[in-house]
């Protein structure tokens, strides 16, 4: 799990297990976000895609290499939800696209973000049935290449618009007619926090065998009004992480812990002072407890 | 179910079932909401405290008596999360005093919105052991006034600050231990047309005869800067009326059908001109299924 010597420097005691994830420093390249991570001492990183694009895959492959940090995920596949043949044939092909990006990163953990509602229609029950289907033709793909295909639950204010699975446990029905090593699942404390089965459909996704990452930031009240930037550091919202990371620990979760983080006040300040406080704020509210 | 003569004039044909929630006009006194609803002909209005005690109590049950309507629900009770001894006394407190309004408004449903965290706590799990505590010792005064409390789901992103309860199926958990002319639950498509379990969740508070309540609104998006004002007319958002109106029918509901809610175009806009919207809207997307 742990690198060796991250930029020759060493991961900074107590990192071990963090990684960042490109989105919390978005203005940053991807050049920039790995040696940001070398000189914070953090050993490992989860890429954007657009950031893995804009350097060109097999330079981000090398420079993430050279550089000695591993790669927790890829961020991200998804969007399966289209009702039209033209639709559902172009998600095949960027899904199947993103699945060899992740191999060609060195990270077996492709997450997926399964979309919402497409085409004006309101038909939930339908929309899920698609994402079935489309997982089905994209695992035994994503299989091949060593990937694992990694079912995000997001919070269901995003319900409508970015992804109808919203609860942990319908991931893991989701994930259920697959090999755990094709199809996981992943905890992201903002989107899951409030799910009165949370401590349950975590055991659960440990006792399966499908419990493939876990990232942490925090729930931030109000909802700003572009309710996507409502993440915010842990300890600035209202997640209980000491509770919640126990739960994980308890499962049998003992890799990678991703810091993802969509706010503005972050965006627009200082990234080396952002990847302090992360380590700040995950030793004292994560890793006591993971 | 159906009023003879709201006002003299009658219901109009189609809203037999239809009640306004006085929350969807909101600048409406109660007594401007009385006679919106008698010119409109709908037979029945489901108020808010704040305009019951702007009115006085014994004035408001006698105008909406006077004027032939019934009274759908009060809205609302709840915020039993206090963890301190003199905030769980103001909140006992209060709720008895909302059942003794509901008793007097005759009507035998009490909305409660439970309440979030609180005095800085992020413990979930232990504030909703706290909801269950504090419903333990209103329901028997409720039963004494032959008032049922509905337990009302509220979208997770209300979690923190206003409903711990967040799934159906958690609200009807909690319901378990009383008896079902007691404590209900209530079904509101704003909150929980997202749950992968809405369907199985709506038949088994049918079944257990728990199902006490069934409000309707839309979803909107993109979410409102104010996240509570995201309610909008039936038709405006993502939800899909037919199906979980179908759903909630097979459960066997046949009461009243309150519209709620809470938008700011909407307030600002001519309410009889709302309520002739709500009339159609519903008429569209809800009778024909209900």
């Amino acid at each position: 799990m742990t690198k060796g010597g991250v930029g020759g420097g060493g991961v900074a005691p107590g990192a071990e297990r963090l990684s960042l994830n490109t989105a919390t420093t978005k203005k940053w390249t991807l050049r920039e976000a790995v040696d940001g991570c070398v000189r914070a001492g953090i050993g490992a990183i989860g890429p954007w895609r657009d950031r893995v694009h804009e350097a060109g895959l097999s330079e981000a492959a090398a420079m993430i290499r050279a550089a000695g940090l591993e790669v927790s995920s890829l961020c991200r596949g998804g969007f399966l939800t289209a009702a039209d043949a033209e639709g559902q044939a172009a998600a095949l092909a960027d899904n199947r696209a993103a699945v060899r990006e992740a191999e060609a990163l060195g990270t077996r953990d492709l997450y997926l973000v399964v979309g919402g509602l497409t085409g004006g229609s309101k038909d939930v029950v339908a929309a899920r049935q698609r994402i079935a289907d489309r997982l089905g033709e994209l695992a035994p793909f994503a299989h091949e290449y060593g990937v694992r295909l990694v079912l995000e639950p997001l919070h269901p204010m995003y319900a409508a618009d970015r992804a109808l699975v919203s609860t942990l446990g319908q991931a893991l029905d989701l994930a259920e007619p697959f090999a755990p090593s094709d199809v996981g699942v992943a905890v992201d404390t903002f989107h899951v926090w409030w799910d009165p089965q949370l401590r349950e459909q975590i055991a659960r996704a440990g006792r399966v065998g499908r419990l493939a990452s876990y990232q942490v930031c925090d729930f931030n009240l109000p909802i700003a009004a572009d309710a996507l930037l409502s993440r915010g550091m842990m300890g600035d919202g209202v997640i209980d992480f000491p509770t919640i990371t126990t739960w994980v620990r308890e499962a049998g979760y003992a890799g990678l812990i991703e810091v993802e983080i969509f706010n503005q006040e972050i965006w627009d300040g200082d990234n080396d002072a952002t990847l302090e406080a992360m380590k700040e704020r995950y030793a004292k509210l994560v890793l006591p407890f993971a």
